[in-house]
């Protein structure tokens, strides 16, 4: 019944990503693919503690259906730690979602008409061009430096094609591993305010950076812009838990969308984070994870140095789980996949995150869940592939 | 930034429902309104052990990241509670979903292109109306008659529209409690393996029939066919459980879908439910919970017959959470319930419920999240506003 399924369902190409994954999560693989926190770092105990106190004292509460805005209080602990960082966002304009990944789907409902324009990196996160995607969309990209996208070709672009809205990861991109300058952030947020472009923010990792000064969001210098945050890297993944902020009136649609796509959020999980967070020290444990992928990230880039050829390039980043690698002139990744595969190491080509004409000699290495045995029998073995390649 | 929003947005009307249940929620109000399962029937001290042992055992998987297609043992305990029922469901072909309601989002995007057909019952769902509705479709709506919909509408509408979808709730529907015969069932069946038109047959009261014989899902007579299911009322809606059964190619883009949407459902949440379903005596609880519906449904009916006027109709359901009532002629029950709400007892209005040319002399009443108690003295007060109202 081919004929019978929506036009938007042929446009989504099956994640590549997705497909790598299952081979690269079998056990004996040595996997740097996936971009998954290290599980380590999971507050198992104080999470079975939370579960005991919700249930043991809010259990009709948690276990009943709720309110499509999400729990009440725990929309209030995200504004107070954004006004920690000196965000000021009321209570009412945080909408709870499973993970960032559904504050793109909505915002996709919310506003693209099939053929709108959508900016996104060059490259950028997979699964935000699949989010998208499913709404039709044309998509332009605009080439990322390593202090932020070129703002030149944003700005033309944002003239030329009025576009709907701009998709951008500015704190240690997926996959890239950039962060946007302070100087790129307050231009952007200028030249937002200038047009009716709308800035998808996109901040999972903010909170893991492990070197360097904490940016402030581009949404401090416009208003102009929907920021999207997540639980998945500071407490855990698996609960499905982040959140969007938007002002009142996308609020409301956001919220009917919301309803429209699952009613609410997991609430029996929100009263746990909730309490989780409030009762634990948060800033130990985010400090923990931290060391912990700093340590890994030091370890990889030591590595890479050794193992490596000279004319391998790759980013240093200052937090959050991804190392971007450029392999020299055409050698193109997926055949060193190929290759590594045979020596059971894994990663993602990075071709996979290009919406547009992609870069094929590039790569994605996660260092967050992995360990320095792994990064270091890993690292080697690519090392010998590249120059395996280069030698042919 | 109002020209920004997809022109999606502007066909959804807030529901109705929502605004009510806000206003009804209302600790001092005798409400029948929401759709809500009786919280005493919620095993709090069962989730607690599960999710003690879940924590202990596997707590690294439960908190990580995880396959969009869902829990594997827990697709596996779904496939076998379906085939002691005599229906043959491989694991492969469910899909965990956050809630039915997500269903209804994934199906919706999967399916329809703007200006497709979608045949819903009259009255239907009112969220499901919402969840098509994003999707830009035409909504036919069939009469529903005591046994079913008036199959010969059905078949009509089938013949001329070429219609993508037939939503259906066959069991115990939402809003009117109306079951599907037997003979309706195969009758429906047979006339959508002769036609392109797909059932959407969502069935989340199923396991709450307290009076008369089980009887099998459409689906068993078609393979035109997508089947919903939710844990929502056989163990608690808080945790937004529900999944999905399509053939290979339908899953296969379902997945994608669902992989856009949100990654994958609450994966903590799902190893929970899994544990308690295998734990402890499932069939004992639906006991539990059959037993306390009939009774409040009993009560409910008695109550009715007591206070109501002689030509007030209503239905009688063998299962699920709500009564159908019709005012006698051309009262309206959106005066009713302004009238009500001054004694602070709540409804919903029927008319919040057609996807087009509302009976506005009907409403929905629920009796499973309520007591005798409340049920007595609101249906009291509500049989006084009706005579009232009549006399005028």
């Amino acid at each position: 019944m081919n004929n019978l399924y929506a036009n938007r369902m042929s446009k989504i190409p099956r994640s590549f990503v997705r497909e790598i994954l299952k081979v690269a999560d079998e056990p004996d693989i040595i996997s740097f693919a996936g971009g998954l926190p290290n599980p380590d770092t999971f507050p198992e105990e104080e999470f079975a503690e939370s579960t005991s106190y919700i249930l043991e004292n809010s259990g009709a509460e948690a276990l009943q259906y709720s309110t499509t805005e999400g729990y009440e209080p725990l929309r209030k602990l995200v504004s107070e730690r954004y006004s920690k960082n000196g965000l000021s966002v009321d209570p009412k304009n945080i909408l709870i979602t499973n993970g960032s990944q559904q504050g793109l789907d909505l915002v996709a409902k919310v506003f693209l008409n099939k053929d709108d324009t959508v900016l996104v990196e060059k490259p950028t996160y997979l699964a935000a061009l699949q989010a998208f995607g499913l709404f039709e969309p044309n998509f332009k990209s605009i080439p990322l430096l390593n202090d932020g996208v070129d703002v030149d070709v944003l700005r033309s672009q944002i003239e030329e094609d009025s576009p709907k809205l701009f998709y951008s990861i500015p704190n240690f991109q997926n996959p890239t591993g950039i962060s946007y300058s302070l100087e790129k952030r307050k231009i952007i947020g200028k030249l937002l305010n200038q047009n009716e472009t709308i800035l998808v923010e996109d901040n999972p990792y903010g909170e893991i950076r492990f070197m360097g000064e904490n940016l402030p969001p581009i949404k401090t210098f416009t208003d102009n812009s929907i920021l999207l945050g997540s639980f998945s890297k500071v407490v855990a993944p698996g609960i499905r838990l982040g959140w969007i902020v938007a002002e009142d009136e996308t609020m409301h649609h956001l919220v009917t969308a919301k309803q429209a796509s699952d009613l609410h959020s997991n609430f029996f999980s929100q009263m746990i984070v909730h309490h989780y967070l409030t009762k634990y020290d948060v800033e130990e444990h985010l400090s923990m994870i931290r060391q912990m992928y700093k340590d890994q990230r030091d370890f990889m880039v030591e590595m890479i140095k050794l193992h490596f050829p000279d004319d391998v390039k790759y980013t240093q980043p200052e937090g959050g789980m991804f190392l971007w690698v450029t392999l020299p002139g055409d050698m193109a990744a997926m055949e060193l996949f190929e290759r590594t595969m045979e020596d059971k190491v894994a990663f993602v080509p990075g071709e996979a995150f290009y919406s547009d004409d992609p870069q094929k000699n590039t790569l994605r290495l996660n260092f967050s869940n992995s360990n320095n045995t792994k990064i270091e029998e890993g690292i080697k073995k690519m090392g010998n592939a590249i120059r395996e390649l280069k030698s042919q």
